[in-house]
């Protein structure tokens, strides 16, 4: 018997209920039909990002959403300010330098969150700057940075904050409204529990007067002032993957019968059992600020981390992710979100005990489970 | 009893196969797993654009893949000139024209083919044009250009041509290597037999020279350089939607092993048949070059062809497409891409006459069916 396991900080466990939505006959999309999924969808997404501001569906990655935002919050003459812990992080300069914005890059080590006070110091040494970005859970270091923090000092300022909420939002408390959060984007393969293919961006009023106003360069596929005048009517600009659309309304559906804050709590619950285990079977936490969307460990020495990676897959189905770029082959992180429950991160942690002990390395066999199973006790 | 039929022209009819595929658990996007499906997807693709040319997959619509390849292929200070007959021709003029592109728009009259002398003239009299982009079968009039004439003069004059190929490629003859189409563009919910969320997109090595040598503002989302340095690993530079990649590895071995030849030819009969059976009905084909993967109606006076979709819906579940723009209440559009065959083009040539009798339309029950018999008698 073989099964999948997908503890990867995205793709993510999928309810079969969305698999089996998505597998019926479908209308075409310039329908009522459609427009209903559309407005249907679109009203819980306000739910799960917990704003009221619009939400905007987009076909495409995270990436296409962000590309958008970027362009369409960075109006000529403008300056922006990236927050770049990680590699999602970099993405962001990246695309505000390849399109000619003028950007500062702020770097961050990896594996430690922007102190909101470096944000403040920013705007205060430089009044241009109208606009920044940071990646709220940098899923390449399993970091969270403080988005409250730092919503409150650029809101005070009147600059607007644009936000990757990517693996936040639908697994961590976001409250965007209450926060100064301007636009925040997420994808559908993280917490809203579907396959990759879509991606939405929350956008307030004040982004908007931005936005509209802009008569510089936006991206023609994810204009948002055009997907707005299309979501007006529960439309998209451009033909839509309305299947996935439709497999979301059942998945978000999910989320808002579980209620947010019950969310948080079984996502929260779930990162604290694992690090609790990982920590009492000797292996480290690598972030000195977890995010709870998705764990890194640093193994033991005489510990290979792919080679733990590729048991996990090979004996359980596991599948988990490694370091990307300096961090290959130094850390592997598990994540939490998604279709996964406590009972789902029990039997991460149980794999991982065997994988290890066969590895030969020290400690005693079930600490991890038990240390998790406190958390669970105290926590859910 | 309600069955939902789709004759639109895209999305399309999608086999069951293919939906269950979708269905079933999947792994990470960064697998082993994955690059099979990828290199599987790709080599299938090569069969059904029939090219050696490298094709690469997005994740987003056809406007995404257009975007990127236009951007591509005109670097600063280069002239590209756009053929235009209907609303998806005017979107790739509006991209240029958005990113500042040099560009001339040739419009064309809707329900007409450019004439390829025309292209020949524009290229004479303006060497500096580097680029023509034309829509092979533009969806909204239901015409297809000589793809083959107009290629054969790019060529001879070392320009490079962009097709949008989204409702022919899959459907109708389409020889990219030996008709001197550079840049091939089509869509997953076509002919491709797909849901919406995919796009692709072929590139001749004279192409890639200029998008490789290209310095000036390529999309950040849709780079082909970066969608062919990860194609070149059978993988994408952001999060694909792999879950409609694995559909499309089913869908593509359907066509593959039906062969190409043999598609065009059951896709040219079905249209055959069924403008056959219009005019034996009393319908008249409106375009003057009318294309085989999608039949463009104008009805008689007296007929309101919004009732006439609206009915064909009511009773049949049968979804049609009506007029874009100024054709808006003057066409109607029957679809024979995607998951049909001569028998479903008999079923929709059965209900046009059913709603076309009950709304009093003057002909002979039965006509529109004999006629469609004898094409299918003949051609298949």
């Amino acid at each position: 018997m073989k099964k999948i396991r997908l503890y990867t900080p995205g793709p993510c466990q999928v309810p079969e209920d969305v698999l089996i939505e998505m597998a019926r006959p479908f209308e075409h999309h310039r329908t009522e039909w459609f427009r209903d999924l559309m407005k249907d969808a679109t009203t819980k997404l306000q739910t799960v990002f917990q704003t009221r501001n619009e939400v905007l569906t987009i076909t495409g990655s995270g990436t296409a959403a962000c590309e958008g935002a970027i362009l369409g919050c960075n109006p000529p003459g403008s300056k922006m300010l990236t927050i770049e812990g990680g590699k999602f992080g970099q993405r962001w300069g990246e695309i505000a330098e390849q399109y000619g914005l003028d950007v500062i890059r702020h770097p961050v080590e990896w594996g430690t969150a922007v102190d909101p006070q470096v944000v403040a110091d920013h705007l205060a040494k430089d009044p241009a700057i109208t606009c920044v970005m940071l990646t709220h859970s940098e899923t390449s270091t399993a970091t969270l940075c403080d988005l409250q923090a730092i919503g409150k000092i650029t809101s005070a300022a009147g600059k607007l904050l644009i936000a990757d909420c990517i693996t936040s939002i639908g697994a961590l408390e976001v409250r965007p409204d209450d926060w100064g959060v301007d636009v925040a984007v997420t994808g559908s393969q993280k917490s809203l529990m579907l396959p990759p293919g879509l991606s939405f961006v929350s956008v307030s009023p004040r982004a908007w007067e931005t936005i509209e106003a802009n008569k510089g360069q936006h991206s023609y596929y994810v204009n948002l002032n055009k997907a707005r005048k299309s979501a007006a009517k529960n439309d998209t600009p451009y033909t839509p993957a309305h299947v996935l659309i439709r497999g979301l309304t059942v998945a978000l559906q999910m989320l808002v019968d579980e209620g947010m804050e019950n969310v948080w709590k079984r996502v929260g619950a779930m990162a604290a059992a694992t690090r609790a285990a990982g920590e009492a079977i000797g292996l480290s936490v690598f972030s000195q600020r977890p995010s709870d969307s998705v764990t890194a460990f640093t193994a033991p020495d005489g510990v290979d981390t792919e080679a733990v990676r590729k048991e996990l897959k090979a004996r359980f189905g596991i599948q988990s992710a490694g370091g990307q770029d300096h961090l290959k082959g130094r850390i592997f992180r598990i994540g939490h979100m998604g279709y996964l429950d406590s009972l789902d991160a029990t039997a991460a942690i149980a794999a991982l005990e065997q994988v290890l002990h066969r590895a030969g390395h020290n400690f005693e066999l079930g600490a991890g489970l038990a240390a998790a199973q406190k958390v669970f006790a105290e926590r859910l």
